[in-house]
């Protein structure tokens, strides 16, 4: 069958790669989501793998790494000869969604195709395998001039890749391509992928298997979630990549897993290979500090300030309760990603120790001239512009909350009308006319009225704190002078007490007071809430205007600390996680999430029936608990454990996109299915860690 | 020293309890609150215990039990040669309490006299020390004929009980004495103790570290509460015990325990010496299931609803959160404490157990006839009276909640007062003249105004619901017909809608209806809550007359009960805990007490640490935490955690009263104090398990 000629093209390992791998002999054996171009060097022995590199990656014959795709913005495998592929029920989810009706609803009560042509069009979902890859770092900078500044050279380089890019596209039309930063500003690989346009679903498991637990158990451990579906790959009669048609015949990979069902114990070696998308491992202390002390607390908060409001306001309401239910989800995911990555970055005081390591690299630096002159200005630099990023990145929340109701907009659009209202219409611009001050009106009414009265208020009230409490960072005179004298009107100094008395006297959710503000004979317009927007709006908007500059004098920093570090350190560093291909080994492990408590690192069958309570999220099918009682456990029942197991716990450098990475043991063969980290483990984005780090 | 002249009285081990003794010569090695009779049965080697029994308990010369006495309903342990006592913080709490002033204040900031000058009177405090026992159940149950009904049964040995122990206190008026039940209507222990009357605090940590954790941790493993406090023990200058006087002098125990301060490991023996307070290990299935059907889920619901409400109402108010603070804690202890014995009742299915036990044991009464005649009628009987409670108890729990609002008693009066309405004031019977008739109406309404709206609202429509979800079970006709004409009403069958359906139109909550009931010329008092209080007052006053009846049948059975379960089984048994002193052993042991969850024995100051918030219950003392920092953890590390231990789990079987228990290894000496139980571990007070039972 034709879809046996499989498209291979050479792997070129090129100078600069290949001088990197030479150079640092070290490398961790317990970190790292390993490239390709590094599998080789890892010591699998020592690991507990059983089979040769030459095995998972292979440029001349088929190799594990044929046997992953990337599907679904995750991972899958192919686990059969006739392309079914086996990724997580998360992974599918969209797709199931997409096939569902009310009459079929398939993720609700799973679905399985009885036959291939049963099987249903999984919507949106293309497949990728990595077919080869090239270092192109020298293409890229080769564009990079002395005189450049950071924007050009930022600017050179994009359209360096971007050329690069549709050259490796048109060399072959059937391969997908893409040229993937390895090291900000420094490394770049162009990959090219073997491309499946027609993927279709075949077995995806009722939500209360593969959702069991829902969000209360998501990003915990134990688990007792059977996130698991099955696809299949499809392609043209010529094994060329096509769009469904019903002519289509079943994808052969080059190489597919094989299943071994007989479990795993505790301390057994295992490896994966998947996707992983970002982490953040090779940053400075200063870029920590600012997720950890700006980004992450804001979001995080308010995220769970909206949730709340939004269970609040559908408690009572069904229909509310199930459109609003998804959006929820979707918050309470990262908003607890959030909360583990923050109680992480505080446990290991990643920030500190990352200071600490700083000041050993500039002392480094500081006793070599011709050091000191070619990076002795990057650390001071990268903490400047993480520093100046502060003010900017405030001024942007507090306008993403007064934005959230239609205040920010309709006073913006108040303060630019005034000079122009005493003038007659049609002398006025075009944007101050009566006819668009009465469109913009409508506007802000129709979208507060598209929200809760509870959410406006509490938008609001949020945005006006976070300008009290943020003003001496936010460091600008109004806005200094408008919280000195709202502190000295009201008698309050704390923030949150002034704001609600702030919130209390404004006019600005009046209509009447809107539509007044646009009346050139009202002298009536003073407003605290107008006022503060009239502060900040020209601010702001300068500020969103800065950010790709400090994006690109990143870019320029970034290459001479990591030079400079590797120098320093003499040792190898792995590439942070960016969407493609990798490997990461551990082992099966408990680990400690407390003191005094110990998380075991295989659940059971029994465990997930201890759990059911026959209602949502833990409304464990009947035939399932039927088989439980029963103790029909057919091939899958463990002798160490008397039971079946379904969850394992292992200490694997994952991150996001690693979803529906099998989970392979020492032979190679396929033991688990990666889909989820535990609450701990969310510090895994900036470091792995051997107390916490837990897939 | 005077002091040193100990009383001692000599010990009757009396034929019934040495005939016990030898009948039965297996003894579970991991179950028992053993009492001091039967201590030299255990087999200690094998419980890894190295002192001889003789070192535990002995009637020639001091042992450990010597060491141990009863005090603030708990227990404490004499470890120094002047009287100082270790037991538990929350043990010494009220005495702290009453010490406290606003400018004193000793529960928050803690306590340490300098000088025994400065040691505080521990009000209302006294400790008293086992001195002997003897067995005085031939003495009880000579005073019941074959011809005594229950009742009378149980009046005569109540009475021979009291005369027992009059004669033993006058025997030897400076002893204290009590006949204690070991076995229900069967066995009775005289006991005899030294009474200390003068207790004095000496030291009390702060409360963040005697309640570290407070109400979170409450119950639940991994514990990191320092939860001690020392107390002095006086006598007057002759020994004798006395009253609080300056001229009292420090009492000198006959034994006191050597502390060793070196830490534990897992697996380790430890045993306590205590006074638990009531096990129910000898009660039926239907006692089992009464409670966990019936009484259990009544008290966590009601408690769970007036907690949240009580919680809610004070939010915003810190005078009222800290006036209803200790009472919200004591129903959240016993809540979470039922909560934990529902989910051990329902995971061991112990009634099922019980079940499948009393089947065999009836079938194997029933194979003898001697047997069968003796102990034949037992279980059906004893069945049959806890079904007969079921209704009588239902009632009674529809009482407490209407009668937690002034509605059931003015509905009551009301009633009552009916038929003597029409005549002249003067010729109606004192209560149901006007002027009582307005002092009722006024005391509901002052009762009602020292509630909360909210908790008023519930308690009504609690009372109304169980009213119409027990009807089948409580099975009166008016009742049955009142709850159908209802649900006709309203057209709604569920109970919660129905209840506040019928709560929306009741006009018992108003002052106005209430008063117009009273009134001769009214005829418009039609009111459905007024009726359903008229169809239950009569109902419920008969079944609270029926208790003590119940009591005494179960009294005259529960003996037959055990008789045939030890003939049967040929085991002994301990004795259920009945507040006496009682010995239990076990080891340092880690459980699981959920699928993939262990919680290791052993927790430490890093753990502690690591729960600081800064904020009660997690405000950790400022100079613990620096003290950690700078590693300053002068002789009480423990090399292998690296750290200082805090807590440890060990499989004795304690239940309430061992708090302040001393734990000790197999040396017998003090190497931690009792003081709570994990939260499987509540199941403790129905049966042991080996899987659950840690304190």
């Amino acid at each position: 069958m034709s879809q046996h000629k499989q498209i291979r093209i050479a792997l070129f390992l090129t100078a600069p790669v290949l001088a990197l791998l030479v150079a640092f002999a070290t490398i961790s054996a317990d970190e790292g989501q390993w490239p390709l171009s590094m599998v080789h060097k890892i010591d699998l022995a020592k690991a507990g793998i059983e089979i040769p590199a030459s095995e998972i990656f292979n440029d001349k014959k088929p190799s594990l790494v044929d046997a992953i795709c990337r599907v679904g913005g995750a991972t899958g495998s192919f686990v059969s000869p006739d392309g079914l592929i086996l990724t997580n029920h998360h992974v599918a989810f969209n797709a199931v969604s997409k096939a569902s009706t009310p009459t079929h609803d398939y993720l609700h009560d799973g679905f399985v195709a009885e036959t291939r042509a049963d099987e249903i069009v999984a919507q949106g979902y293309e497949a990728r395998i990595t077919v080869g890859y090239r270092d192109v770092s020298q293409d890229v900078l080769s564009v990079v001039t002395a005189t450049m500044n950071p924007t050009e050279r930022a600017a050179a380089m994009t359209a360096k890749r971007r050329a690069l890019l549709r050259a490796a596209k048109a060399a072959d039309p059937h391969l997908d391509a893409e040229v993937a930063e390895m090291f900000q500003g420094k490394n770049y690989v162009l990959f090219q992928y073997q491309l499946i346009k027609d993927v279709r679903l075949v077995v995806v498991p009722p939500r209360s298997v593969g959702e069991y637990g829902g969000e209360n158990d998501n990003w915990i451990w134990p688990r007792h979630t059977g996130d698991f579906a099955f696809l299949r790959a499809y392609v043209g009669p010529d094994g060329k990549p096509a769009p469904f048609s019903k002519d289509n015949v079943p994808f052969a990979p080059r190489r597919f897993l094989k299943i071994n069902a007989k479990g795993v114990s505790a301390n057994d070696a295992v490896f994966l290979l998947g996707y992983p998308g970002r982490t953040f491992r090779h940053q400075t202390a200063a870029f920590v500090a600012f997720d950890e002390e700006v980004k992450m607390p804001f979001v995080a908060d308010l995220l769970e300030e909206r949730i709340r409001i939004m269970e609040r306001v559908s408690k009572n309401d069904r229909a509310l309760r199930l459109k609003l239910g998804p959006r929820i989800k979707g918050m309470a995911n990262t908003m607890k990603n959030y909360r583990g990555k923050l109680l992480g970055l505080s446990r290991l005081q990643l920030v500190a120790k990352k200071d600490a390591e700083e000041k050993q690299l500039a002392a480094w630096i500081a006793k070599n001239k011709e050091r000191q002159k070619n990076y002795g200005h990057v650390l001071a630099k990268v903490s400047q512009i993480y520093q100046a990023m502060r003010p900017d990145t405030y001024l942007n929340y507090i306008r993403i909350r007064l934005n959230s109701t239609s205040c920010w907009q309709i006073a913006a659009a108040a303060i630019a009308a005034a000079p122009h209202l005493s003038k007659p219409d049609e002398q006025r611009p075009t944007r101050f006319r009566a006819a668009e001050i009465s469109r913009i009106l409508d506007a802000g009414k129709t979208r507060d009225e598209a929200s809760f009265p509870e959410m406006l208020k509490s938008e609001l009230l949020g945005g006006i704190r976070l300008a009290l409490e943020q003003q001496q960072i936010i460091h600008l005179a109004p806005l200094t002078r408008w919280c000195q004298a709202m502190a000295k009107k009201h008698g309050v100094e704390n923030p949150q007490e002034l704001a609600a008395k702030i919130y209390a006297s404004t006019h600005m959710t009046d209509r009447k007071f809107r539509e007044s503000l646009f009346d050139p004979k009202n002298k009536n317009t003073k407003d605290d809430v107008l006022d503060l927007v009239g502060i900040l709006v020209e601010p702001t908007k300068k500020a969103r205007g800065r950010t790709p500059k400090f994006r690109n004098e990143l870019n320029a920093l970034m290459p001479l600390f990591v030079d400079a570090k590797r120098q320093w350190q003499a040792a190898d560093f792995c590439p942070d996680a960016n969407f493609t291909l990798r490997m990461t080994f551990g082992r099966i492990r408990s680990y400690e999430p407390r003191d005094g408590i110990i998380y075991h690192p295989l659940t059971t069958l029994s465990g997930m029936v201890a759990k059911a309570t026959g209602r949502e999220p833990y409304d464990a099918p009947k035939k399932l608990l039927d088989l439980w009682r029963n103790k029909d456990f057919g091939n899958y029942v463990d002798k160490d454990l008397n039971d079946v197991p379904v969850g394992i716990l292992y200490d694997c450098d994952t991150t996001g996109g690693n979803s529906g990475s099998p989970v392979m043991n020492g032979k190679g063969e396929l033991i688990g299915l990666n889909f989820d980290r535990a609450y701990e483990a969310t510090i895994n984005d900036y470091q792995w860690s051997e107390d916490y780090s837990r897939s």
